[in-house]
């Protein structure tokens, strides 16, 4: 919010901004669609690289799949010597995870279902990995219209190494209006409403259901 | 920020809530010391119980490796019938990160190597599958005056996996007066100060120095 405040222009994806409107107020705006990360990313640096002082806006944190690696990327690549600062956020899996109690309470990984820009295999592997290691899992774009194959190659592997009752947490549209929050079963997981909003969190041997909440004990004696 | 406002208790670790001096002026304190943490939560739910609303302040996010988790299993094992709000905040892995460039811009592990609650044998094998994963980790509690061999044994495991050169950045005591940042390599990392004030982060094979950033890289070609 500071960095808008003190910023002439504000960059982001289109509904990202207008949910900002009450703060850029008079401010230039380069605002795009889904997909088109690299040409906003481009704009933000280029005006940057003209003297004005830009943010370029994430949701969640911009250093987890967000804009801060691409921009720091480009304006490598590109030779754009400006001076970047990353400004950390809430991420998605932090946000959800304290929807659903305190499932990310000790050793967990932040995995990314979606294979546009990294291959399937390589994704698969870490996911059988990282249920071999009992790590509580944050999946992030667990299913898309299009993408549904992926989270059901995910609950097959998880399956067997975790028993069908382990908690699920569901967490869509998180901190928003339409936010909605469903606990379930990894057995159940495919059943529930799962979109490019929703964050999915896994529980591993340690995550227990309390009065409505997931909870990874972290082995306190009480 | 605004849970201790609407607070008339607030209650935490002694050197967390000396920081908030300025936040607490009037209000109840139960503040005790490092491995105290039982006494603390306890204390505040007792408060929360009778009818105070109680701030219960960790630092980083409460429910990564904070009091997020202790306050429903006391709770619940001991039947205070309370109220508990969860309020995320930014980790340390991401307050690091961003101080660092953008290390945890894909897939990655929050561990421990705290063996006080959790049997090392557990964090080691742990850390070997994320090691074969190509995760990138974020350390927590990666040494203290009493506990080096833990660091010691996880750079010997990765080494395995990763070449000496691999990026690993260092931040300890990130966003207070004293904060330090250290960029170092796999095979430096031991020479390097590491405190239990630090969070470590160690690349994978898509991480790289750029500008003097670490930066791991989604794979957009620029």
């Amino acid at each position: 919010m500071q960095a808008i405040n003190h910023s002439s222009v504000v960059a982001g994806y289109t509904p990202y901004i207008e949910s900002l409107a009450d703060l850029t107020n008079g401010k230039e705006l380069i605002v795009s669609g889904m997909m088109q990360e690299r040409e906003r990313c481009r704009a933000a640096l280029q005006r940057a690289y003209e003297g004005a002082t830009v943010a370029l806006v994430s949701s969640g944190d911009a250093g987890v799949y967000g804009m801060a690696g691409l921009a720091l990327e480009m304006a490598e690549a590109e030779s754009l010597q400006v001076a970047i600062e990353i400004i950390p956020g809430i991420s998605a899996a932090n946000a959800a995870a304290a929807r659903l109690g305190a499932p990310l309470m000790l050793d967990y990984a932040c995995i990314s279902l979606s294979d546009l820009l990294v291959p399937w295999e390589r994704i698969r592997r870490r996911i059988e990995l990282l249920a071999e290691a009992d790590m509580v899992l944050a999946l992030y774009n667990p299913r898309s219209t299009k993408r549904v194959r992926q989270l059901e190659e995910t609950v097959e592997i998880l399956r067997r190494h975790r028993p069908a009752t382990t908690p699920v947490g569901i967490v869509t549209a998180a901190s928003s209006p339409d936010e909605t929050i469903t606990l379930t079963t990894l057995s159940g997981l495919l059943e529930q409403s799962v979109t490019m909003r929703s964050l999915v969190i896994i529980g591993n041997s340690d995550t227990r259901l309390l009065n409505g909440l997931l909870v990874t004990s972290r082995g306190y004696s009480l």
